[in-house]
């Protein structure tokens, strides 16, 4: 998606070769017409896929899986991030799930009346980048009955496994804008 | 507003009298089509105050506070909240504030990128219960020297001081739905 890709050159600050700060856009502010682009063609490619339900991670995820939701005309649920140990109860799904860019451990969980096995499910979230929370989010989905019809990404950094991984277990992965690599001041797509 | 109003009777559940869990529509899963419409009732309500920033907390905010700068066409910023100890920085804005549903202190954080002087700033959030939150919020705008235009809030425990408390101290708060009482079973709108 061209105009993502020209708002990560303008705004994105490269950290280092693994991180890039996207706070402008994405992480922190949300600028509502990019986010609404990339609600539709979301919509666009998965729209033969008869979605029930948009699922994704907050905090970052929720603008983009609404806009999708949005475009679809389904609802759209966001697990929540937890900081206490939980275990699955009668009523929720947890998974703990390692984060990348935080360098901490956190339990992610739905509610159960949330995730039906009728559901066709599209998960959205901002950023790929080792797949932990995706991969803890689709455990979720299985474990749920419901079926995953696909991950839409806006950001991967296609550098690190996590794309890769969930595509090589057959999950039809769709992103915006891959980013092959990346250095202070430069940012190269695939 | 009386649509939300509806919604919260169908799928609110009274825990206590304080308490309203209201996750089939704000707090975990969300009703794009519902949260559009309270986007677009807030838009009315502030569409004369030429905002430029909508301003909210994450998670739960932040579905309603994109779908309110969709309708007026200016940026989102979601507040971060932090689990360790934070203090200002050259880059950051910090408060220190309680949770009422939690039970616990957390640290919001807006960077002081995304607030100018020149900004004239509409808060949003689902719920105020005792108004911790959004007064934290508030002092952070303050301090930035941004102009605070008004608060719109979803749902207001009007019960409990935080609406109030807010008004008296001269800012305008709209809420779409007023709870003057509730207890299981039963739920009060003002």
């Amino acid at each position: 998606m061209e105009l993502l890709k020209q708002r990560i050159r303008e705004v994105g600050t490269v950290l280092s070769n693994e991180i890039i700060k996207l706070d402008a856009i994405l992480n922190h502010a949300v600028d509502p017409a990019l986010t609404t682009a990339m609600g539709k063609e979301f919509a666009r490619l998965f729209r033969e896929e008869n979605i029930t339900k948009v699922v994704t991670i907050e905090s970052s995820g929720i603008a983009i899986a609404f806009a999708v939701a949005q475009e679809l005309g389904v609802p759209m649920v966001f697990a929540r991030r937890k900081k206490s140990l939980n275990a699955d109860s009668s009523e929720t799904y947890c998974e703990r799930v390692p984060s990348f860019t935080k360098g901490l451990v956190t339990d992610i969980m739905v509610s159960r009346e949330f995730l039906d096995p009728q559901d066709r499910i599209l998960l959205i979230d901002d950023f790929i980048a080792n797949g932990d929370a995706a991969r803890g989010l689709i455990r979720i989905i299985r474990r749920s009955g419901a079926h995953l019809v696909g991950v839409g990404i806006a950001v991967e950094k296609s550098f690190q496994a996590g794309g890769r991984t969930i595509r090589e277990s057959g999950v039809r992965v769709e992103s915006l804008a891959r980013i092959a690599s990346m250095e202070p001041g430069k940012i190269q797509f695939e």
